[in-house]
């Protein structure tokens, strides 16, 4: 018993220096998105809640200077995808690794060329718990929460929806055939969330997705305005 | 650079020696199913994909005595529904943790008496990485994919399919709804599941259910025909 509680002990500050040194790397990633203009965004969510078709809609709007990482275990799908929807995109994939860290983004940003990108879309692997640990270096974190989820997740899965600063509830055009009610998702998010922000979306039928954007440019433009004080 | 590595060497270690530490107290645990005539399934997938439906449809078809650990980051909801469902059922909540270990499962069989218990329901936290990692003791690993996400899951994922003894296509029923091809999802179990078994089940209309029963009970068969003889 006592060799256990040493072992756990050890692992706990071996995991406390990973994500003190994992920090590290991400304040480095900030100040190089900050010095070329580029906001950039922690997109979490479950396998299959939606996280590439939402930004395959936000490429059908066109003319947005985006950009995008597309963490994986296997495969990279979600890149060519997001590549052929006109995205410049990089596959991260992570072998068995359950979520993305600051390294991960790191590497894979000497690869993919931000000069003259607006928004940085970091599609992370799909896993409501894990990603939500490790800061990337990420101007927001948006979680995609599909209705077909059902309406308990953020209670049951209250860490990655604490620190998430929007929620997209995706998939909406499939609730008249589900038991769900999109009001106890918001009510339940809304016990979780300190600040609580969602906005409903269906990337198929286009529904939300206005609003979607108008949250967009108003992140690039609450996070340009300090940088620009900052250089005059 | 060398720090990192030393750090990233120490920590794969304490890993090693947390799983091979979980492996001898999965061992334990199903020593304690074996001699109590109990078969163990370890239930997993993402969240929302219908883990907790699936047992509420097990439990409709009655006289099975089935008693169920329900994980959790947080809340007890999923156990009280399945208690509501009519099957013993006890919480495990992990605090923070994305998955069960075999000392969670240990702790928790205090309090569960499995005496007259023949399957043992373990429905792991929902998460599509890590569960597979852990062995609970259990007979069985099953793992729930819902249609809603998508026909890529198993090639993105392949640690969780590679384990599975049987995968079960759940929400059959939202099928007309998706741009979703079940024999595409089937193509895609194929190329990673060493032995390919995949049943489709809708837990709301009952689709499927019969098979799912039919399975549970050549898993009991055949996992009892070995302990009948060693008893003999």
């Amino acid at each position: 018993m006592c060799e256990k509680k040493a072992e756990e002990a050890v692992s706990l500050e071996v995991h406390q220096r990973i994500l003190s040194r994992n920090d590290e790397t991400a304040r480095h990633n900030r100040e190089h998105f900050d010095r070329l203009g580029t906001i950039a965004v922690n997109l979490m969510g479950s396998p299959g809640s939606g996280k590439t078709a939402l930004l395959e809609a936000t490429a059908r709007r066109g003319n947005r200077r985006v950009a995008a990482l597309a963490g994986d275990l296997e495969t990279d799908r979600d890149a060519q995808r997001l590549a052929a929807a006109g995205i410049p995109s990089l596959p991260i994939t992570t072998g068995s690794a359950c979520h993305l860290d600051a390294g991960m983004v790191h590497r894979a940003l000497h690869d993919l060329p931000l000069e003259g990108i607006r928004l940085l879309a970091i599609e992370n692997v799909g896993n409501l718990v894990c990603p939500a640990v490790y800061d990337l270096g990420q101007h927001a974190s948006v979680v995609a929460l599909s209705v077909t989820e059902g309406e308990d997740k953020p209670l049951k899965y209250p860490v990655m929806f604490r620190t998430a600063d929007l929620v997209v509830i995706t998939k909406v055009d499939l609730l008249p055939h589900l038991d769900v009610d999109v009001r106890a998702i918001r009510n339940n998010l809304a016990r979780v969330m300190p600040r609580p922000r969602a906005i409903e979306v269906s990337s198929r039928t286009g529904e939300g997705i206005d609003q979607w954007m108008q949250w967009l440019d108003e992140l690039c433009e609450a996070a340009t305005a300090p940088l620009q004080e900052a250089r005059a």
